[in-house]
């Protein structure tokens, strides 16, 4: 009774019950083990090579970095196209492109009312002016939406996910103006890498691919009525803009940078040395019921 | 240029390249990432299910969970399955039949001679003498071949993977002596669960299932000239015998138990308490190339 054929234990894996289950866990489970056995038993995965999944899968948990294996494998970018898929569906695909949330957000970020500055003072780097409106689908200004920003540092770390402790650097909730306006000043961030040496580093190697990402910031924007926006836009000029290892550059999300050098315009932004300034109105769609999301599957 | 469709994003993730990779780890990965595109695609999995998933296989390496959750969905014994008709394609499948290694195996058990005492003395349980040779595939006795040896506690818990100290109770190697026999005392185990409220329970939870392993031994047979045999023996009369969390029952490691209750015999194995004696020689295969496991792609 205990002897199996491959075909009957995948039977008994993905039948054996004590009691019903969650269906769609249950459904889903089961493909996927089902593909796994097919892949396992086509590629003949040897004992020692399964055992060596294994303690690579526990180390990146281990580093939480699950979060990191996916976008470099492309399935944060692939729920980006079916999120894209649904709402054109339902007529709603309008407005600024999503991008990936990466792994990286920390909510919770200090609020500012209107404007902020970003950078806690101790790194140097370019000076960056970010300004802009967040619009409903018809060019409405949408007053009191949250502009939730984060970025890597001029070096390309990220507060929180660095050894360094710089409580919410780079990081803030912006609550926009009454004419829908939100502007910040920071440093320019850098493009980064996965950590050398992580679990998600090694992977990359043995698949003859790098994990670099161009320089970006990430936007959170969210407003009553509309479904939140989360998105990034990219700084033009990154060798790896159009080789994101996250697959993530949507080209309407190349900004343009203009460089402001003239005395006259740098003291009325405040500032006292030259600076970058890019301009960016966030444009959220209508919220449909065809974008109210199922409740989640199971909340960890 | 970075709108992809699905299956331009699959090609992409499945084609960039900097370098050659390892060419199987690039096969391997490709296949497994087409999969789950293919599932996240006809499924319609919501971004906030993903993103639930990807938090739980995180809390799964966190807690090395990750060789308990693979037997639980079947992927040790299929491994075992396949390794049994590699052996039987060279026509080398004799002597015990292999079962499942499981996570909870710790190398450099202390060694002994003949026999050992497997419990540090501190439980109580009931006397457990098990003995018997190891013998190759003509039934010839295997002198200073090794017997390593491990177990759960009559509770239920293993050395080294529960919050007591007991360095290395419950587990021996025990080199076989000139006639090939071995003999070991030791409580009698008891059959376990996979930790309430772990990672592992909670998607076994979902599943309807129950985390139950019936009680057995386990052990890793080595001399040289033969493949090691990784094995256990079953208990009979337990109640999740055929009903193993881990499928890793098999009819021919079901043993038979004997109650030792006459005086004389208790006193002939240097006891002064009724046991439980199990009679069991292990039969090792004889080593083919077609046993010798090509390297694995990577050690970790």
């Amino acid at each position: 009774m205990a002897e199996y054929s491959a075909r009957e234990l995948l039977h008994a894996v993905n039948s054996t019950r004590i009691r019903e289950g969650n269906p769609r866990v249950c459904a889903i489970t089961a493909r996927i083990v089902s593909d796994l056995f097919r892949t396992i038993e086509e590629f003949d995965v040897q004992t020692s090579e399964f055992m060596s999944a294994i303690k690579w899968l526990n180390a990146v948990g281990d580093s939480g970095h699950f979060g990191l294996v996916a976008p470099g494998l492309g399935f944060d970018r692939l729920l980006d196209i079916l999120e894209d898929e649904r709402a054109r569906r339902t007529g709603n695909l309008h407005g600024t492109p999503r991008a990936i949330e990466g792994p990286l957000y920390v909510p919770d970020a200090p609020m500012a009312f209107g404007e902020a500055r970003l950078d806690d003072g101790t790194d140097e780097g370019d000076m960056l002016i970010m300004e802009g409106r967040v619009l409903d689908a018809r060019g409405t200004p949408i007053p009191a939406s949250i502009v939730d920003v984060w970025h890597a540092s001029p070096e390309g770390f990220y507060s929180h996910f660095h050894p360094k402790p710089a409580p919410y650097n780079y990081r803030r909730r912006i609550q926009t103006d009454e004419g829908g306006r939100y502007r910040f000043r920071s440093l320019m961030p850098s493009g980064y890498a996965v950590p050398p040496g992580s679990p998600t580093a090694v992977l990359l190697d043995l698949l003859g691919r790098h994990g670099r990402r161009p320089a970006h910031i990430h936007f959170m924007i969210s407003a009553p009525g509309h479904p939140t926006l989360t998105t990034q836009i990219n700084i033009p000029g990154d060798p790896y803009l159009d080789d994101d290892f996250a697959f993530a550059t949507r080209d309407p999300l190349i900004v343009t940078l203009e460089s402001v050098e003239d005395h006259p315009s740098i003291v009325a932004a405040g500032l006292d040395q030259p600076f970058t300034r890019i301009g960016f109105d966030f444009v959220l769609s209508p919220a449909t019921e065809g974008e109210l999301a199922p409740a989640p599957i199971e909340k960890w």
